[in-house]
């Protein structure tokens, strides 16, 4: 497993190297580079001896509860994969790799219809995966299932429409509220000055950059390339602050979990992240309710008025937070509120059931795209680059993906208060710049669990109840009715 | 063999991002995901229906003299190859990334101590690879023949004899001349202004980064990640202009031979490089005969004076050009004249025999180097540093690769003659910028080639003759007896 491990991480350097640094011309190699480690790694982790040697494992009476759990987990993994073959995971690895660059071209040239082959190819292969890995009660289960081991479509429906009428009903009690004045974020912002207070923003949450870096990419990301080796990535405009500002937040929360990872169990799933709606919550815990909080702020703040004095010297403190939190609905997901983000969330995962379930094909999704916005945002598309193709995710195969979003938000808010209760002076500290009660409290009870619990078990194991959205709902509305004063 | 290809570009990924961005942390897990990939590799490549197919194909009568070539120098490198085993190989790779990380520190904190277990392991085994490899007139001879295919200690031995007389006589008479003034590429020169004179210089001379990029190293080098992805890097210090320079002209070089391997064979000899040496040919050529020749000032040296102002506005060409061939013997190999660094390759040649030989033990080879450096440079080498330790080679592994850089100088002279013949205004196009007919040539007399034809055989194609030492001699002379008017 730790050769698995190894070869998978070469993957993953690879990878990263495609998003950060590969040559224009260098794409097509590297999908095939990429494609025949995928192959191999399947091959490995199908093999016949390692099959038996789990499956002997699994019978072993001798082993500890974690030992048992490491196997038992792998098992349940390697299932899964028995039901592909090299072939299928050689052909979906080069229609991503293909497909990723197809969607950066479409994305620039903002014509839908350049990644459309690519995002068909995909699709059917996905739809193929649902197929051979079970019988689902709907065929995006698989795909979810994959990131968030037992999650249902139903189970998200159910979900998704006992917030949504709360929600409704908080941001329209907003927009009738006097506005919130942000435009002091959308200055000019000198490139260098952002990239060094995006460092300091990692450094007081507590990301080791001994054991990890951050570079420049189109699309943030965090990745993991080794045990002592965790990359995220931020992008940087110079005429808004929130991009690089919300990113470093997001993706150093991630970063914080995977350097949280237990590191003397690589490759097994104790040295994993339990799923993608927990790692979801990391990056939200510290990206809404630590970057959009208050007391980080009191520490912070000066020094970046110093940084940009231009911009934020006759700006309070109380200003900036009001202008961090300003809620409204907007084209882009990764620019949105911590509110209207939910429906960015929905939007996509109506599109994904439909396209899995074989209603919608994709030629059309750029039109129900344009009108679920409408629907759900109340906003007109202007073209495919800030609408349907403003995402990385279907380039990378990723369904299923964007509700991990929404639950590591309402993971996060439980969590959180989870966390205040058993730290009574975490905000004060946090005011000091003093993040590590809280992120010690995350390392205990979170990160160096690993992959021994799924989400519903973890998250009871924390705060003694299953996911309950009354957190997140009492969050949101308390915060907002303080700042738009409702 | 497209396989392996994937899977070595995939290492060379790895190997580069170590030297380049790895995290300080990052180096052991780096070093065993190496280690696993090498060991697949090796697993591939010896094969019993590899190997089998290769030996069918050997036999084919139908095939073309270029596929036949393919077969038959896969075949001489793969049974080399079997000669080892998995462990040796994963053992050889882990005993080099950790030993790239030993001296790493060693250098920084100039203790030779930190490298010497390390060194130790990789000394013996390479001793074990010669072993191992077959029966040679000198054990040294099998780690030139991984490097230099065919080429022997003696024949080194014999070619070293030769040029020594000619090359000392020069340097005392150049010794008793007046001596030439470079304190002003010793000022301060601005770390951006740098990287973008050196990016000008490797676009004049034809790099191509679209298949390309350069960033920075402790240790400039070039690596193909693939058939259109070619890195190079370099290091810049702000008090001496030197260093960059000569590393752009000399890594462009061996980057403009890897993007002028044939794309469309991947995998094959006919996509390889020929032998260090050549790949050296190449570097040494764009070096020394473009870089320090006249012509090509005469297009930029305008352009630099415009850029570093203070620096060389009262310098004209003609004292920057002879400043850029200032010739003294000095400490560091990288930072040594054309003339001298011979005598640097000479020790190291003398040092590497006598441990494969097993006539120097580990913990002997500061002194012998110290004593060597009095020998052939007259120099005192005052620590560790910027003595033993200086280059990154014997951490790699990479005995019987330093004689690959005079072998270079040798081709290059050569080479560098006749194209000036073939091509008679060549030197006019380098005065006014343009370098494309010299790439042109060497594109489609040795680059084209791959590694279908040995040095020897190559060199002969190209130039009609063996390699022959005197044309790097009458060089040598005729360009510094007019610059020190001897």
């Amino acid at each position: 497993m730790r050769e698995i491990a190894d070869l998978s991480n070469a993957a993953s350097v690879l990878q990263w190297d495609h998003e950060v640094y590969l040559p224009a011309a260098g794409g097509a190699d590297r999908a095939r580079q990429v494609a025949t480690l995928s192959g191999i790694i399947f091959e490995k982790q199908t093999a016949e001896p390692f099959i038996s040697l789990l499956k002997n494992l699994s019978a072993t009476e001798s082993l500890t509860w974690e030992q048992k759990t490491n196997v038992a987990v792998t098992r349940r993994h390697i299932s899964r994969k028995q039901k592909l073959d090299k072939n299928f995971v050689e052909q979906l690895s080069n229609a991503t790799s293909n497909g990723y660059e197809a969607w950066i071209s479409a994305r620039k040239s903002n014509d839908f219809s350049v990644f459309a082959p690519w995002l068909e190819k995909i699709v059917a292969l996905k739809k193929e995966e649902a197929e051979r890995t079970g019988s689902w009660d709907h065929p995006y289960d698989a795909l979810l299932d994959e990131f968030e081991p037992g999650m249902k479509t139903s189970t998200l429906e159910k979900l998704f429409g006992e917030i949504k009428p709360g929600l409704e009903s908080l941001i329209k009690r907003i927009e009738k509220a006097p506005q919130t004045d942000d435009s002091f974020m959308h200055g000019f912002f000198e490139k260098e000055k952002q990239w060094n207070s995006g460092l300091d923003v990692l450094k007081l949450i507590g990301f080791d950059f001994s054991s990890g870096r951050q570079d420049i990419s189109a699309h943030p990301f965090t990745i993991s390339l080794g045990s002592k080796d965790i990359r995220l990535t931020t992008r940087i405009n110079e005429e808004n602050f929130h991009e690089m500002l919300w990113s470093c937040f997001h993706e150093g929360g991630h970063g914080l979990y995977e350097q949280g990872l237990d590191k003397d169990s690589c490759g097994l799933p104790k040295a994993e992240a339990a799923s993608l709606g927990i790692h979801e919550s990391q990056s939200r815990l510290w990206e809404n309710h630590i970057g959009r909080g208050r007391p980080f702020w009191n520490y912070y703040y000066p020094i970046l008025q110093k940084t940009f004095p231009e911009q934020f010297e006759n700006v309070s403190a109380d200003d900036f937070y009001r202008a961090i939190n300003k809620v409204k609905p907007s084209l882009i997901r990764t620019n949105a509120d911590e509110l209207t983000y939910h429906f960015h969330v929905i939007i996509r995962f109506e599109i994904e059931k439909e396209l899995i379930a074989g209603k919608l094909s994709v030629n059309e999704v750029p039109q129900r795209w344009n009108s679920l916005c409408r629907q759900y945002l109340g906003i007109d598309v202007p073209d495919d680059a800030s609408g349907v193709l403003q995402d990385i995710h279907w380039s990378h195969g990723s369904f299923g993906y964007f509700p991990t979003y929404s639950l590591g938000s309402f993971y996060a808010a439980q969590f959180y208060q989870k966390a205040k209760n058993d730290i009574p002076d975490l905000e004060a500290m946090m005011s000091k710049g003093d993040s590590k009660p809280l992120l010690d409290w995350l390392r205990s009870k979170i990160h160096s669990q690993g992959k021994l619990y799924n989400s519903e078990d973890l998250c009871r194991k924390v705060t003694s109840e299953s996911l309950n959205i009354k957190y997140f709902q009492e969050y949101a509305e308390k915060k907002y009715e303080a700042i738009y004063k409702l």
